[in-house]
Order: structure tokens, then sequence, then C-alpha cells
């Protein structure tokens, strides 16, 4: 069935392995490369797709035509990463790790060809999948995820051949709404429907009240409560595409939830993801409870020495909660690949654990959050004060000086610094890095109150609002504390 | 010569006495009262000026004409304090302070009337005044500092009046840079004749040098390492104003250094100012070698139970070099008094010092800086390392991903960050909060490189810029270790 490959016996160089040619997989290997080279270190890397290290969270932007072509999303391409003596291979996927051999089995996707590679390290980087719900019609034509970069070409190829104008878009996250700008900007009759009491379930409902407000500002209808059932399909196909190929009968032409039908002539599933760890699973490899791969500080699977992980497919210490959470986002993902890297080449470094920070916008609406919402506070057992304030990006007087509102988590008695969201105009969202390195700190929003932010009249007020919203959440800890 | 003041012996309340009406007295005095009503407290403010509680930064933005109303800059006006209870006397100037009999002396600037007010808790916010060099010329009409908003208001009434098109700024400090984009906003061909190497000097030099040609590029004439000797006058006056005045002559027309001759038809004086304690001074109160008064942590001036300062007038404890340091800033004045009201108020409130952060622009370039200088480390005994790098606001692919060069210093061995430098356009300035919070914390780069920090294509590449100065001051800390 397979062919054995095995290492040359005059090789003395360490092999290492890599399964997922992205973000962290490709930062790995590249750190790997920078610190050992090629006559210390081989390093293999399997990638079932055709392109590497490219940036999922810029789908969206291309969908909507911010950027225009699709390779300026591949931040370094396989001839690139070959150049500097990776021996990359695209389009073969890892079926089988086999950890007491020390070996990976991959097949080329083309050929159908397997073979098995035996490594010395190995960095599975597998990343994430898009959740597809098991809805009758979901697979139909004009139903598209948006995880790839050949899922994003298949929804411009939909959107170009379409003659409709209505688009809906299945879930409501950091995915949901920022698809649902793209829509927009592509001209499109955009409806959001939401399983959650608001949109983006990162953020407390009172801010994703704001959302929810904002968003039906640009035009864009929002259905929260609202569970899809199915996906209609036929009857109304417009497709060019589609008609030349005979299928027009088949395709979407509306979502359906428990109440209501909502006509759609094209329709993006923007629900989320899950660790990509089937091949990890099977392997023996240890998996928390969503699912992603567990690591150490170094980022070495858990009891393997030798076998390292990173991005979209592990878990990641929230240091607020203290618990595993499993976050997708390309900024972690290149920081485990450089930190394995590292320690793949031979020196040392630790990842510590993440505060959950996250920004995205909509149209110019900016949504940021860190640290724990109300909830996740509640659930970690910590009991909390909370203040919400209104202020604005610049100084009152200043032009453009756009409104924002930001909400503030202390823990009580401590005033421990809980978490932080923002949702406001432009300006807005990257206040939120004052509260994620303060978190990271383990400030108390009293400390904040004297933090000396840079300011002048078109950066901000006198009081910068996040240092306002700790001014607020001191004198609600004070409170508490009589 | 004054009528003694003396207190109704009915009256118990304690009596709280604010010299100076601006950011750092009228914020003690509004707070104080929020915690302490007027039955409790009295609180009476002498300020010497017509207005209260306005902000001086943003005056440059006034005579620029992005803010089009003087009162606009008025955060809180006579009347409302008044409303507050805070018994406020306007054109007042305290001529005196008696520290052994715990009292005032006033004048009342239109009447020229004096008299004596006893304190129990004096507030001294007395501010800075602009550095005016005692140059030839230097009070000839056409030359304008800008610290008070009559200041602003006399410059616009000249250059209302003035037919000519030529300006000169002196000094290319933060004030300095922010008039020569005020007056470029006017119409003005603009000369900044600067005595340093470099515009900026509270940047490195190398970065400053970034200032200069950016400013270069907007058609504004930089003269460096030029020292002003006398201010031209005469022959040239065009002031449609003063030769309604019959001044003509006498009005100024150019700026002499040793070497040349800068043509003006308006002279803006932007070269710094010093605390203004001619007062405290005259009080014995201690002062520091910057010419500030010295607190505590509380803000009690040092060795006086009942008197505070704040604001422009005070130093603050520089918390990188552990020296005092003079900065005057609006955002530091509004904490100041914040601080100062909540401890005379019966609260508990310190101020930590600062880590020097500043954000300024000059047209669409941002300039930021936070800690320590090279020189500023060289004089805190401090060995290090620096790096600069060049990154993007947004994401490369995304549009208007702005170009940023961030320069960092980070302590030789420990790897702990003592500053950090950056300029660039649209999103860079406000980065360096980034920076702010990890000095005041205390964090190594190596910490800084996994810090949690808001990513999306609009708003970051995947490495915010800062984060790729941190990774790149790692490698210099570890290559000067080995």
């Amino acid at each position: 069935m397979s062919m054995s490959r095995t290492r040359d016996t005059r090789d003395r160089r360490e092999r290492l392995v890599v399964v997922g040619g992205d973000a962290a997989g490709m930062s790995a290997a590249s750190q790997a490369r920078r610190l050992r080279g090629p006559d210390e270190l081989e390093i293999v890397a399997f990638e079932r797709g055709r392109f590497t290290s490219f940036s999922a969270c810029g789908i969206p932007y291309w969908v909507g035509g911010e950027v225009t072509e699709r390779d300026q999303l591949v931040a370094r391409t396989p001839e690139e990463h070959r150049e500097r003596g990776i021996d990359l291979r695209l389009r073969t996927e890892v079926t089988e790790i086999d950890v007491p051999g020390a070996r990976v089995r991959a097949r080329d996707l083309d050929s159908g060809a397997e073979s098995w590679t035996p490594y010395d390290q190995l960095v599975i980087a597998t990343g994430a999948r898009p959740i597809r719900p098991p809805l009758p019609g979901v697979d139909a034509p004009g139903v598209h995820g948006v995880q790839t970069l050949d899922d994003g070409q298949a929804l411009l190829d939909t959107l170009s051949a379409t003659e409709g104008h209505r688009a809906v878009v299945v879930g409501a996250g950091y995915i949901g709404v920022e698809m649902a700008e793209a829509l927009i900007n592509r001209g499109y009759e955009v409806t959001v429907v939401n399983r959650g009491a608001e949109p983006m379930s990162t953020l407390d409902p009172d801010m994703g009240r704001l959302v929810h407000e904002a968003m039906e500002g640009m035009g864009i209808t929002m259905v929260n409560n609202a569970e899809v059932t199915k996906l209609l399909t036929g009857g109304g196909g417009t497709s060019l595409l589609e008609r030349s190929r005979e299928l027009g009968g088949s395709r979407v032409r509306a979502v359906a939830t428990d109440d209501a039908e909502y006509p759609a002539d094209v329709v993006v599933l923007g629900i989320g993801v899950r660790p990509e760890t089937a091949l990890a699973r099977a392997a023996g490899l240890p998996l928390g409870e969503h699912g992603g791969l567990l690591t150490d500080r170094a980022m070495r699977v858990r009891g393997h020495e030798n076998i390292w992980a990173g991005g979209d497919c592990v878990e990641v210490l929230d240091l607020l909660s203290g618990r595993e959470r499993h976050i997708a986002l390309g900024t972690h993902a290149n920081k485990h690949g450089q930190i394995i890297g590292t320690n793949v080449g031979g020196g040392y470094a630790t990842f510590p654990g993440v505060v959950g920070t996250a920004v995205s916008k909509v149209c110019d609406l900016e949504i940021a959050r860190t640290g724990l919402r109300e909830k996740d506070a509640r659930r970690a057992g910590l009991q909390y004060v909370t203040v919400t304030i209104e202020s604005t990006s610049r100084a009152g007087y200043y032009p453009n000086a756009a409104p924002m509102t930001v909400k503030m988590l202390a823990e009580r008695r401590t005033g421990r610094l809980l978490g932080t969201q923002i949702v406001g105009r432009e300006g807005a969202g990257k206040r939120v890095d004052i509260a994620a390195v303060a978190l990271t700190a383990g400030m108390t929003v009293e400390q904040m109150t004297t933090l000396d932010l840079g300011y002048a009249p078109p950066f901000s007020p006198v009081w910068d609002p996040v240092l306002v919203a700790a001014r607020k959440a001191v004198a609600e800890v004070r409170r508490h504390a009589e």
C-alpha cells in the first residue's frame, strides 16, 4: 500500500516534519530554519491545499473588494519557502501520525500515492475547520464557507455569476459581521441570522446590543434568537454559472428558521470553527474539552518530548479564568509558530497564554474585547463589578471625535481588572490594547487610572476613554467595599 | 493697603483655597466638592485670567481652524463652577502665600484692591509660563506665544489682519510642530527655526530626522542647529491692524540667526514652558532642579501637611530614571487635580509618577514617545540596546496600510523595556500606549512579544509593529548576553 521512505543512514541531520502549511506551521518551519541551517536540520512540510502562509482573516476584505488580488493574502509563497530550504509538499495530506514509530503517512492528492516519512521533531499545525451544521441544503450551490482561499474564490465566483442581490449570513460572530460588511460593499441586501440574543456573543449582550443597533443603521437586517433549520433550494436559481451547468434547480433560494424564511441568492456560513484534530485524536494525542490539542508552555504536546502543536488546532490557557480556551486567530498562530521554531531550533521560548483580545469592524463600527465577559467571570467563580461609560476617540472639540462605549469588569474587593469591551467608531478598537496589557500585568483599575497614556487633542480626550472607565470602576469597587 | 478678610467665627466649615483656575486647580476643586458638600467645605478659587478649565493643548487646532470657536476649548465655564458651589474669583491674582499665617493675598486686577484669604487647605496650580527669550524684538507686534486663550485670540487677530503669507515658528518641539501645522492650514509658508540638530528633541535624533524629512515633504522649511539672535522689526509691516494703529514701523519683519535672516509676517514662539512658581519660591516652598514644586505621592507639597500642588507647576517622578522631571501636559494636570481633590475631600489617592508618554502630529504625521531616550538612559546610568523596525498600521494588503517606524530601547542583560518612539502616519501614534502600559508594569521585551493585542487586518499586521520591535529587541538583548 505505501512505499516506506527510510532515511539515508549517512544523513545525520535531524528531520523536522510539519503538518499544515499555514501560519503556525510555516512560521515554525521558518524560525527553525533561521536558527539551524540545512546542514543541521532537514525540514519537510506537508500541506493538503495549494497555498501556504495565507491570511484567512483577510478573506472578508478580498470578498468585499478592499483587497483586489488573492495573492495579496499570501504572506509567503511555496517558492519562497522552498528557497529557504524547506521541502514543501503541496496537495499532500497527512493521513496518519504513528507516534510510537515517529513517522507520518502522507498521500499525494493528485497521484493518490502514499508514503511514510519519519521525523525527529513533529509540528502539528492542522488548523481549524469551519462548523458546517448538518442541515438540509447546506451543501447546495450558493452556500459558502470562508475558511480557505479556495472558499473565498468560490464565493467570489458565485457573486459574479449571480444576478440576485439578497445575501444571508448565518452567524453573527467575527466572521459573520465581517462578511456582512463584505456583502454590503458588494451591493447586496444583507440579512444576518443569529442564534444568540444579540450579535457578537464574544461581548456581553448589552454591548452586543450596540452592535445590533449600529448594523441595523447600516441597512443590515438583523435576525436574533433564530435557529436555522434548513436551507431551501430549487426554483429560485438565478446563477448564470449554474444554468450553464444545468444545476439551477438545486441551488439555495432561502434560509429557513422555525419562524420564517429569508430569501437568499447567496448564503455565507460564518458560524465559527473547531480545531482540526482528527489526526491527533486518532494518534492518541491529548485533546482538551474544546477538541484542541493540549500543550505545555513551550508549545510541546503534553507528554510528548518531540511533538509540538500550535495555531488553530490547539487550546490556549486563558490567564484570567485559568482554563483552556479555543481561539482561532492568526496572531496567536504566528506567535505559536515562532515559539515552536525557536525551541526546535535550539533556543528557548514560551507562550504564557492569552487574555482573549479581539478586534473587528463592520463598516465604520469598531468592536473590541479583552478578558472576561460577565458570564466568563461567573463561570470562573469571580465576583465582579461592572461599569459602562461613553466618551470620544478625540478631544470633544476636535473634528471627527467619534463616540465610543467602554464597558469594564473589575474584581470585587481587589479591584483587579477582569475585562474590557469597546464599541465605537474610528479610533475605538485598538484602544483595547491598553486593557490587554493591563490585564496581562495584573493591574487593578485603580492602578490604571494613573496610566501615562498618549494625550493630544487629535488622539484622545484629556482622560482617555479607557481611563474614564477605570475611574468609574474604582468608584464602583469602593462602593461595594463599604 | 489690604483689607484683611477674616472668617466668620460661626462658620465651622473648612476652607479650601485654590490658586489657579485651570485643569489641575479646577479638577481639584470639582472633585473635592463632589466628595464634600458646601456645608462641609468652602472652596475659593483665584484665577488671574478670564477663563477656567481651558485646553491649552487645543490652541493650535483653534488657530489652525479645526476648532472654530474659542469656547469649545473651555471644558467648564466659570458659571458652571459657581453653580457647583465654588467661589470663583476671576481676574484676581494671588500675589503672596503666607505659609505660617495660612493665608493668601490676592489682588483684584480690575479694581486693584487686595485682600487676605485664610485657608485650611491650599492647592497651588499656577501652571507654567512660556519661555520668552530676552531677544531684541521679542515683544514686537506680530510675535506671539500660544499659552493662553488670550494668546490664541491675539494670534488669530494678527493672522486675519496680516496680508503677508510668511510665518516663522521658533522651536520644533510639540508646540512648534503643531503650530507649523496650524499655519500651513492657514495657508502660510512656514519656516521652523530650531536650535537642535533635529526637530522633536523629545525623540532621539535618528527618529527626529524622520520628522524633519516628513515636514520638509509637507513644504515646511526646516532650519536646524540655528540659534535665534534677534527679531528684526520695522519697514516690512503689512498689517492693516497696525497701520490703523500707526505701529507699522515696529512690527516684526524677520527672524535672525547667526547665519541668516528669515522673513516673517508673523512669528510664533513655541520654545516650551517653565513652571510658574515665583509665588511658591517666595513662600519658601520646596522646588526641584527644573523649578517645579516638589510633592509627595499624594500631591502634597513636601513638608506641608495642608498644601497641595499639581499640574504644570510641579515636577513629577520619572519611573524609569528615578528622577524628577517637568512635563507640562493637560492629562497629568487633570490627574493631579483629581488626586488632590480626592485627598482634600477625605478620600485617598496617589500619583505614582510618569513614564513620559507623549503623542503629537504634524498634518498626517504622527509622533509618539514613551520612556527613556538614549541620552536619558545614559544619564540614568543604564546600559541598553536599541532596535528600529519598519512596519505598517494595518495588514500590508489592507487599503491605507500606513508605514511606521518604531524604535525601542531595552536594558542590557535584563531585557526590561526602557523606551519606545514611533513616527508614522495614521494609526501610529496611539500605539505608544502599548509600550506605556508595559513600561509601567516593568515588562521585559521578551514578555512583550507574547502580548495578546487586538488583531484584525484593518487594525494591525498579524504582528503588531510594537511586537515586531520587541522581537527584534529580544534578539539584540540575547546577542549582547553572549
